[in-house]
């Protein structure tokens, strides 16, 4: 068998961008802060000014107590949305660290309009004091295209 | 806000199962052999015979590299398929211990053959000295119905 990993040139970026911008959803990867295990929850899902992964999420949620104790995490974007070969559909996994924005802290009212903008369903709990953004920073980034195609990223590729 | 753990009762049960059964693919969340953070990405989903999750992955794969020098896992199941809100949609997190099985060892005739039954796609690289299966011992298990339903599960929960 030979390496999947491909050279990354613009066909691949732009798909890299299209699979993020365009998800409403995502699995997040976080380390469980009792076992030091990954733990995969699902998050909803924007994108910030900048491009970045964005989410709103409870601090009652295992995610956030997760994510409070060590900032770590990985997300997983693109989602088949039929009965196909779920593996013959590309996904994008990137490498991230948490970025934690809450209500009162600078940007907040900035980055909340601009969430609800993208996702207005979440103005049913965005106001909720236990509720706080989180940006992902993209450390690196792992797109796969389909059987034994995959490229591997930097921050760059997917923010421009 | 209120704890959003429930007490465990059978229809929560015959959920987690449904979602676990009815899974043709999953996000795998595996600690990064490199760095130790945790790296989501999906792999084809079936069960054993025991109703333990089950797949097929290759040793070119980033999950199956990390998954040989760390067996702790986590899988979400339980996919939106539609355009509604994605945190309305039940899923299941679970909290595993990796077993393999390669070509030659005991048991893999009759767990290959159990797996192209339910996945016969799977036929175009089951052969493959590189693909190997993998059945996920559950640890334990958490079951999100939607906003603020959730229920913390053991292995005997959902297997039965």
């Amino acid at each position: 068998m030979t390496d999947p990993i491909r050279p990354t040139d613009d066909d691949a970026r732009a798909l890299a961008r299209t699979l993020l911008s365009s998800a409403t959803y995502a699995a997040l990867g976080v380390l469980a802060p009792d076992t030091g295990a990954p733990m995969v929850t699902r998050i909803a899902l924007a994108t910030d000014p900048q491009g970045q992964p964005l989410t709103l999420i409870s601090d009652l949620s295992a995610h956030a107590m997760a994510l409070k104790a060590n900032t770590v995490a990985s997300l997983l974007v693109g989602e088949p949305r039929d009965r196909g070969d779920p593996l013959a559909h590309p996904r994008l996994t990137l490498q991230c660290r948490a970025h934690f924005t809450r209500h009162g802290e600078p940007g907040h009212t900035a980055l909340a309009a601009h969430y609800l903008t993208l996702r207005p369903k979440a103005k049913l709990y965005s106001g909720f004091d236990d509720f706080f953004h989180v940006t992902f920073g993209i450390d690196s980034a792992l797109l796969i295209g389909g059987f034994g195609r995959a490229w591997r990223m930097t921050a760059a590729d997917i923010l421009g």
